[in-house]
């Protein structure tokens, strides 16, 4: 199986050899899993990151009240963890699931390790990714607090161009907050401006 | 100005003497502000994180239909800062305002380094509070997206026990996303299950 995404992910962020990072890959775990495979139930215990090589899949939780929400999609070259499960030994907040068929890596702590004795910048690296990340949330908790439904939409389809496509509308809906009512208007909107 | 919560917050977290913590602060800024003094301006530049020592601040945005939303409150003992300028070099996305009487200690990258090489465990440390942050903010994103008023009033006070009796209730409501109204409506609601 080879992993070109995953291999260009290290190599164009780090001063770090495509070989030694291909020698790294060879000690992780890869797994090509079918739609809908559940890579990480609610509730259950994962040390893992996922590195997305080919496909999608998205991180979800269901509330007390059975209501569902979308945390994040993941679609190629994109990492998603549940992180009370691998930073702090407490049962996965969140579902991880696999929207499409995928190829997925299998990143832990002793990958990091031995990149980290590798690669003096990926400390780091590491940090600013994680900064960016809450950034990245903050941002996501702005938009629910004020912004409109198109606002969202908008910087969905920024973030995500492809996604959309690849995904039912409700998912959209559910990860935007708004009901899939109001994402068929505002798509509706937005296709009549762009043809006036 | 005495600041025993700011060393207390790094020796109770890490293996560091209370004296080197003392040196360190003694080349901090520290200042001592008003209610309703502004520490950073939406789309100014600082490289700060800001300390709380004493007192509360709050960071905030105003989007461009000029409503407001309140990203957190930071009373004693909480850290805060703004990713976007700190890290990114962008301009701040939030402003940081005292909304009361406050002494702030000034923590800037030269503290961090020599913290670093002080302590060994401080980059760890310092990681672990960086996912806990994130892991903070998804649980916002969840309770913005799937829970009633009244969940997240609920959450609010768990996680800011002393706030709410120290601002407006309008601010509380800003931060959850609700309409003061319903903020009222909920606190009612659980005042009276309280009593019966």
């Amino acid at each position: 199986m080879e992993c070109p995404n995953f291999i260009r992910f290290f190599t164009s962020n780090l001063d770090v050899q495509e070989s030694d990072v291909s020698d790294l890959l060879n000690q992780c775990e890869r797994l090509t899993i079918k739609k809908n495979y559940v890579l990480l139930n609610q509730g259950e215990f994962s040390k893992h990151t996922f590195f997305v090589e080919k496909g999608l899949l998205r991180q979800f939780a269901l509330n007390e009240n059975g209501k569902e929400h979308i945390l994040s999609f993941a679609p190629e070259n994109w990492l998603v963890t549940d992180r009370d499960s691998a930073y702090f030994n407490q049962p996965s907040i969140y579902s991880i699931q696999a929207l499409e068929d995928s190829l997925v890596v299998l990143i832990d702590q002793s990958f990091i390790d031995k990149l980290t004795q590798l690669v003096p910048g990926f400390t780091a690296y590491n940090n600013r990714l994680l900064h960016n990340h809450i950034r990245h949330l903050q941002d996501r908790i702005g938009l629910l607090l004020s912004a409109t439904a198109e606002e969202r939409y908008l910087n969905f389809v920024q973030m995500y161009p492809d996604v959309l496509m690849r995904v039912p509308q409700t998912m959209v809906a559910s990860y935007l907050g708004i009901t899939p009512e109001s994402l068929s208007r505002v798509r509706k909107e937005i296709a009549h401006k762009k043809s006036e």
